[in-house]
């Protein structure tokens, strides 16, 4: 079928041609019924740019997009993989898809905003991390731009007390509370926290669970002592389980899986006895050291780690999207508008390594 | 600013109305000259759907497909997010976006592009895999839809034998065969080849390279014996390690790295005398399992493995895309239209797991 033009749809649909170009370039001079059978027309007729006449339409194009961090060490930057692969899956479910974007920092990220959405026309997007006095928000709420964050609007809140913005989010500090408990529950009293250098208020919020679980068990004698921090590396945690251990800790919480991955090659350096096989179960013996997202690594080396419902995370920031994208429609489908899901301790016994020789 | 009109635009310009309508409804009738201005002034005067007219006139969204695989343990899935994260900015420095879409087959897959390119208006799709006969690079040929793949034509030669499409890949069989060697330097002779079930063309090339090592080492003997395939998975690795090991192999080529895995456990349980710390360096005492991927995981357990460019291979894809859509500038800039990467080994000292209590 050759390509319409305007006179031959025209023709076809009973409409003037100033009609169809108003549908085109002026699409609320014409009637809501009329402008759908014109786009419609052009759509079927396979002109080639529908997805511009759709958008011209819809002033949607079902597209949200997402900064992607840089590749990590493949184990701190994995929870995000998986919370990407969650994402995508949930979005597309819901009709929309899910472009990727890169930045440098967060004014970059600002500049792309406006270009992703006056040029490639996004409808929306997800954060990944919330900041205290975080531009990128700022610069969303400001623009009327719909977004939905993974992570907790520090500080920002409105003079009610209620958030400005909604909000999905995990609790780290119930998470290392619970790890405080668990090993607590081991016979275990000097609990050391191994967290990362500039943590931000999520490495602040891991710490404070620490800090409350220890003054709940009555153990507020260790706190200043035994809370270290370091780069969130594996060397990281060697350095810092060490200086723990030196302290006196024989259990150590720690904000992440790469941190834990040392700690543990710390303890078994220097107290190789309480990884000894066959040695009778007592305190101190099992499980000493407690990760944070429970990676594949924290598996396969038998590390207990606090695991995170990223995937519930990103049905919900699905829902909250799509709810604001779809222009709020009846207030009994409205999701709740901060949500903040709790994570837990997964246990495991870490690999018997034999003591160096 | 107010919102142009047809009128305001027409006057501002000094050009007919008909010449705006004819720019975003049948652009190929306006001077190119023309069509530029046109544009330009709707998109300066800030108005919304600005991509919508921008797609008009350069036919283009910037904007490439991709199929994200579901998660996977974690193990052998992260080689793709790797890709993943390398192809988003290898794309983006190229003035291109990355949006991702699911599907569950194939020909799911291949409905998707009809939709993505017709309604959501993407430029082209890169391709994670190729298999034999493939439904979607035969409907992306056939629709003359870019595209570009990370992964070899696999039997889909034309008939003076070059492929019928640019392609990168890496060369799996030398990664495997580079194992054999370097298992052989340390003395092994007995070297088992596990792979997945059903493993497709790519782990057909990955125990066509551990075969062409053996046979060149004067190995062949070992061969029909020494080569098993099960489930892709730790626990698979375990029940295929445990039946080479009882056929009496010492060492192991695995296709995955959550393969190798299984099979390190199964070694250290039917010969833990392999692992004891302080013995004698001799044949068959370091790194007798070899896996695929290179993974964090592979990294943590002292595991060797083979690593795959994937970084190399998603610039190389950028820019096969680029160059196809850029209309095949010049003949000087062209890209290599196949280019087979070559993995490399990374030699790992396993963890020295005492033996069970």
């Amino acid at each position: 079928m050759a390509r319409p033009t305007l006179a031959s749809l025209a023709t076809e649909l009973g409409v003037s041609r100033q009609t169809i170009s108003n549908a085109l370039n002026a699409p609320d001079r014409v009637r809501p019924a009329t402008l759908k059978r014109v786009l419609d027309a052009i759509e079927a007729a396979g002109y080639r740019p529908s997805a511009a006449a759709r958008q011209l339409r819809t002033r949607r194009s079902m597209n949200l997009g997402m900064r992607l961090l840089p590749a990590t060490d493949g184990i701190n930057g994995s929870i995000l993989d998986r919370f990407l692969h969650a994402l995508t899956e949930s979005a597309q479910a819901a009709g929309y898809r899910l472009t990727l974007f890169c930045a440098d920092t967060d004014d970059d990220e600002v500049r792309q905003y406006e270009q992703l959405l006056h040029v490639a026309g996004l409808d929306g997007f997800v954060l990944t991390s919330s900041r205290r006095d975080d531009v990128r928000t700022r610069w969303l709420q400001e623009h009327g731009t719909p977004f939905a964050i993974f992570g907790r609007p520090w500080g920002e809140l409105q003079r009610d007390g209620s958030a400005r913005h909604p909000w999905v989010d995990i609790d780290g500090a119930a998470g290392t509370a619970e790890a405080v408990t668990h090993l607590v529950r081991q016979g275990h009293s000097r609990i050391g926290f191994l967290g990362w250098h500039d943590g931000g208020p999520v490495g602040d919020d891991r710490r404070a669970g620490w800090e409350h679980a220890m003054r709940a068990s009555g153990l507020s004698e260790h706190i200043s002592r035994l809370r270290i921090s370091t780069p969130d590396t594996i060397a990281g945690g060697v350095s810092g389980g060490r200086k723990l251990i030196e302290r006196d800790a024989t259990a150590i919480v720690c904000a992440s899986d790469s941190l834990a991955i040392g700690a543990l090659e710390s303890l078994r350096e220097l107290r190789p006895r309480l990884f000894l096989p066959g040695q009778p179960a007592g305190p101190g013996l099992r499980a000493a050291v407690v990760g944070f997202d429970d990676t594949p690594v924290a598996a396969a080396l038998g590390l207990s780690s606090v695991a995170q419902p990223v995937e519930d995370a990103a049905r919900h920031i699905v829902r909250l999207l799509t709810y604001e994208l779809a222009g709020y429609p009846a207030a009994g489908t409205m999701p709740d508008e901060s949500l903040l899901l709790t994570p837990h301790v997964v246990e495991r016994v870490p690999l018997p390594l034999a003591p160096p020789a």
